[in-house]
C-alpha cells in the first residue's frame, strides 16, 4: 500500500533546490507547474560548493520528511543535482540553468553525464517548467487522480494547438506578402 | 491509496522501448538494473519513424496496462522518447544512444531539449543502466520496500569505493615509477 | 503522365506546418517564397508533442489531398519534420528554428540526423525562405514553366549581385580610411 | 502535363556526383536505394575545387539532359552540393561525408548553411541511402506509381520493426542477467 | 627577377571579394590595413552561389591582371574563398564572416577545412584586418620596403602595448576596490 | 624555512598580466579578490604577440622579484598564460577572456590544453575572481594566517547562502502564481 | 615563517584523489611527476557520488594532516574536484578524465566552469602529468630548492627539444620523398 | 626588384617548424609538397613552451637568412605558429595538428583565432600538404615560373578527377546491388 495522494498532503512533497537565489527567476516555473496541479512544494537555497554539508543533510533527510521528488537547478559546473542524488533515494530532476557564457551547454553536460549508479533526470536547458511537470508525472504513476489531472493538462495543450491552428489559418495568407489568390 | 508494491507485481511495471533491436545491447543494461531490484519489465521494439501509430498506441495504453514508467532509447534524430511522452501520462526516461558519428551529442540534444509541456527525463549518453536505476527511484518514492532496496544499493556502491580505496593504497606507490621512499 | 502544373492549381500544393504560431514569424518566409512563384500553399499549426495523432492524420492525408511537398519548421528537440515524414510519402523539408539557447544547433541535429528509411530535406538554421525555394525546385522538376521561373529567379539573383558589385566599386575607396590615391 | 513516369525512363533521371572516387563507398548507398525503386541514375566524379568549370557545365546541362534531381556528396569544406545548386534549377540533395576529423560536423555545416536563394536539401552525416530515398519521394510527388512504391517501402519498414519486436520479446528476458520470474 | 615593389604599383595588387555588400562593413578592415601600407586594392562583390561563372572568370584572370593575392570573405556555408582558390594560382586568404547564428563556426569550418590540393589561408572569425596584414606579409616576402614597413608596424604595436602597460600601472590600484596600501 | 607571510609583504607577490587594457574590466576582479585578502599585487599589460620578449623577460624575472604566482588573462588564440608559464617556475593561473565570438570556448581551449611539461592552472571563462581566490589558496598552503582567512571567507560564503535560503523561504510561495495553500 | 621544505617531509604533502580505480591509469602520471621531484604523495579512491561524506571528511582534514595541494581526477559529470575544493582551503587541481563519449569535453566543462568563490585549477584533458607539475610549481613558490629543481626540469625539456631538433635536421630530407638536392 | 626565383636558390626559402619530432609524420607532407615544386626548405624542432627564446631567435632571424615563408605545426594549446608570427615579418602558415582528444578542434582554434595585428594563415586540421602548397602560391606570386608550375599542378588535379570520373562510370552500375538495366 502506497502513500496517500499527494494533493491531499499538507506538507511539501517536492523539494525545489538551487545554488543561489539568482536561479529563482528560472526555477519558479517549476513551482508554478506544481501549483497548477496542487502539488505542495518547498524551495531552498542550498549550494553544493558553499554549503556542501547542509546540502547533503537536507538531501539525506528529504525522503524521511515526506518529500517524494527533488528538483535541483544549477549552472556552469553544475554539481547540485548530482550531489543531492548522491545522498537520497528519491528521484532527482536536474535543470541546467544557462549562465552568461556557453548558453547552458556546460550546465547540461555537468548534470546529465552522471556516472553509473547515481542518475539525474535531466530536462532541457532552462526547462524548469518541464521539471515541475516531470515531477507530476512521477507522482501520478502512483496517484490516479494526479494522472487524470495530467491527462486533462495534455488535452488542454492539444486544444491550445487546435486554437492556434485555426487562428493561423485565418491570417496566414493575409500576412504573407504574395499576390491575392 | 496507491497501487501495490511493484516487486509483488506479476505484470511488467516498466516498459523498455527502442527503435531497433540494434539498440538492445545498449538498452539491456536498463533491464538488468530493474532485475537487480526485482522490478518486472517488458521490452519492445517500437519505432517513432517506421511504426508511428503502433508506437503511439502502445504509449497511450501503457498506463492502463499497469506500466508506471517508460524507458526509451534512441539515437541520432532521436524522437522516440519524446513521442512516447506525448501519448502517455507516465514519466518517460530517455537514453541517448550514441551512433557512428557525433558521439551521441545529436541523440542527447534530440531527447533532452523537449518543449515546455512534454518532459523527458534524460540520462547520460549510453546511460541505460542509470535509466533503470532512475525508474527504481521513481517507483521507490511510493514503495518503501523498494526505497530501502535503493538505500542498500547505495551502501553497496560506497562499500565498493571503500574497497577500491584500500586496494589502491596498497599498490599505488609500487606502481609509480619514482624512487623508493 | 504527371499531374497538372502547380501554378494552375486552385488548391494548395505545399503544406507549411509548425508546432506553434510562435514559429510563424520564421516560417512565413517560406510562404512568401512560394507566393513569388504562384505556388499555392496552406499553413497549419500541428504539434508532434501536443497533437501527435492530428499531426499524423494530417500527414497521412496530405498526398491524397493534392499536396506535393511539406515544409515543417521546429525548434529544440525538433520532432515535427521527422514525424510528418514518417506518415507521408511526400518529400518533407525541415527548417531548424533557433530557440533561446544553443543557436539552433539542437534544432538542426534533431531534424537532419534522421535514421535510414525516413529522410528529411534539411535547410539552414532559420532558413525558411530556402525551404520555400527548395519546394519550388522539387515541383519544377516536373513542371517546365516553374523550372523556367526558377531560372529567371536565379538570373535575378545574379543581376542583384552585379548591381551591388558596381555600387561597391563606386564607394569602396571613398569609405576606406586610407590615403587618397 | 508533366514528364513520363521515371521508372519507364531509359535515361538517368538522378545524377549522383562526388568530389572523388573515395566517396563512392559512402555514396553507392544512394544508388542502391534508387535501384530498389527502378529509378535510373548516373554517377560522376566532379570536383568543385579541382574541376570547377566541368562541374558547373555538368550542373547547367543536367535538367536539359533529363535529370530531375541531383545527389551530391562531399566532406570537409564541402562545396560541391552548393556549387551544383548554383548552376541548376533542379533540387540538389547534399550528403555530408565524414572525413578523418570532426566526425562530419564540418561537412554538415558546409552543406546545410547555404545562403538565402540557393537551397541544398541536406540529409544526415553519411546518409547517402536517405538521399536516394529523398530523391524517390521528390520524383514520386508527380509519379503515382513511384509514390505507391514508396508506400510499400514504408509498409516494409513497419513490418521489419514488427518482426524485430516479436523477436526481442522472445529473447529479452533470457538475455538479461536478472533472476527468473 | 621578380615584379616591381607593390607600393609603386598604380594598379591593384590585392583583390578583396565578398558575396554581398552586407559583408563590406566586416571586409573594409582589410582594405584599411592595405591602405596603411600603401598597397593598392580593388573590392568586388562576387557570389559563389549567385554568380558562379563571373566569380570563376574573375579568379582565373586575377593573376594576369596583376593581382598577387586575394582576400575573400564569406559566411555560413562559405564557399567563396575555396572556389576562388580553385580557379587561380594566387594565394587566397579567407575571412570567416559571422552570421546571425552559430557565431561564425560554420563560416570557419567551411573555409578552413579545404581538401588537399587547394589551400585557403584562413584568418580568425571576422578577422578582416588580419587578412589585410597577412597579404602585406605575403607581398613583403619579395618586397624589402614593404617588409621594413611591417617591421615598423610591429614596433608600433609593441609601443602601444608599452604605453597601455604604463597607463594601467598608474590606475590599476586606484580602480580596484580593496584597501589602500 | 619558507618565505615570510605574504600579507606582511610590501612588494607585490602576485602578478596580474593581460594582453591589452581592454582585458582589465574582466581582470580587475582578480585584483579585488587579492585585495580582500591583503595580498599585494601588480598589474601589467604584456602581450605574447606584440611584445613577446618583454613578456618573456618579465616572466623570467618574476620569481626573483618576489612574485609567487602569476595570473594571466587572454582571449581568442590565448597564448599569454602558456607563454608566461614557459619562462617561469611559478604557478601560472590562466583566465579565458571571452571575446566577441565563440563565447570564450576558443580562449578556454587555447589556455587549458597545454602540452605535458608546462601546465597552466585554468579557471572558468571570465573567472578572474576565482583566479584571485586560487592564488590565495596557493599562497595559503604555506601561510597559515592566509589559510585561516580563506576559512573565514568560506564561512562567509556559507552564511550568505543560509541568508538567501531563509529569504527565499519567506517569499517563494508568494511569488509563485499558484493557489493559496 | 612557512612550513619546512616539502622534499624533507616524511608524510604526504599532495593528495591524489579519484572516483574509481579505473582512473588510476590516467592519474598515476601525476604521482610519477611528483616522484621525479621527491614530493611525497598519497592516492585515494573517493567518490563525490558514491561516498560523498567520506570525500568531504577527507577534504576537510587534508590541510590539518599536512597536505598542501590536492589533485583530483574525474570524468563525465565530474564533480569530485569541485566538491573537494568546497571542503578545503587548499588549492585543488582538477584533471578532466576522458570517458567513452565526448572526448573529455564534458569532464573539462564540469571541472573548469566553477562558480565564483570556489576555484579549481584545471589542466588539460587527460593531463595528469601536468597536474603533478603544477603542484610542484605551487609548492616551489615557497620552497627554493623545489623551485630550483623545476628550473632544472625546464632546462631538461629545452635540451630534449634541442636534441630532437638536431636529429630531425639529420633525417628530414632523407625521409621526404622529393628529389635529392 | 624582387629576389631571384626560389627554385634557383641553394638555401632554404621555407622553414618548417614543429614543437616535437612527434609532429613530423604529419608535417612531412608539407616538405613533400615543397619538394614537388623544387622549393628548398629546412625543418626544425622548436617549442614555444620548452624553448621559447630559441624559437623567437629563430623567427627573428628567419627573413634575414633568406626564408620567405614559415610553416608551423602544433597541437592542443597550439602556440607555436602565433609566437613565430610575433617575431617575424614573414607570412606564417599554421597547421593544426590533431592530438589524442578533441580531434584537432583545440589546435584549430588556438591557431586561427589570432588577435588583430599578428595573423596566421591557417589551413585545415592535419593539412600539412596544403600548407606546403599555400607556401608555393605565396612564392609564386612573385616568381612566374613557380606560378606556372602551380598551374600545371592544378591541371594535373583536374586530369586526375577526369580519370576517376571515367573509371567510376565504368564500374558504378556493376557495383551497385540493384537489378540489371
Amino acid at each position: 500500500m502506497g502513500p496517500p495522494p499527494v494533493t491531499e498532503s499538507k506538507a511539501p512533497v517536492v523539494g525545489i533546490v538551487m545554488g543561489s537565489d539568482s536561479d529563482w527567476p528560472t526555477m519558479r516555473a517549476a513551482a508554478e507547474a506544481l501549483d497548477e496541479f496542487d502539488v505542495p512544494w518547498e524551495a531552498r537555497v542550498l549550494s553544493a560548493h558553499r554549503t556542501p554539508r547542509v546540502m547533503l543533510d537536507w538531501a539525506a533527510a528529504a525522503a524521511g520528511r515526506g518529500l517524494r521528488a527533488v528538483i535541483a537547478g544549477a549552472g556552469g559546473a553544475a554539481h547540485l543535482p548530482g550531489m543531492v542524488a548522491s545522498a537520497t533515494v528519491l528521484p532527482v530532476i536536474g535543470v541546467p540553468v544557462p549562465l552568461q557564457h556557453l548558453d547552458g551547454m556546460d550546465s547540461l553536460l555537468s548534470i546529465v553525464q552522471m556516472p553509473a549508479g547515481v542518475p539525474v533526470a535531466t530536462v532541457s536547458i532552462g526547462g524548469a517548467r518541464n521539471a515541475g511537470l516531470l515531477a507530476v508525472r512521477m507522482l501520478g504513476a502512483s496517484d490516479p487522480s494526479l494522472a487524470r489531472a495530467m491527462e486533462r493538462f495534455q488535452t488542454g495543450l492539444a486544444e491550445t494547438v487546435a486554437a492556434k491552428d485555426e487562428a493561423l489559418a485565418a491570417r496566414a495568407h493575409d500576412e504573407s506578402s504574395g499576390p491575392v489568390r
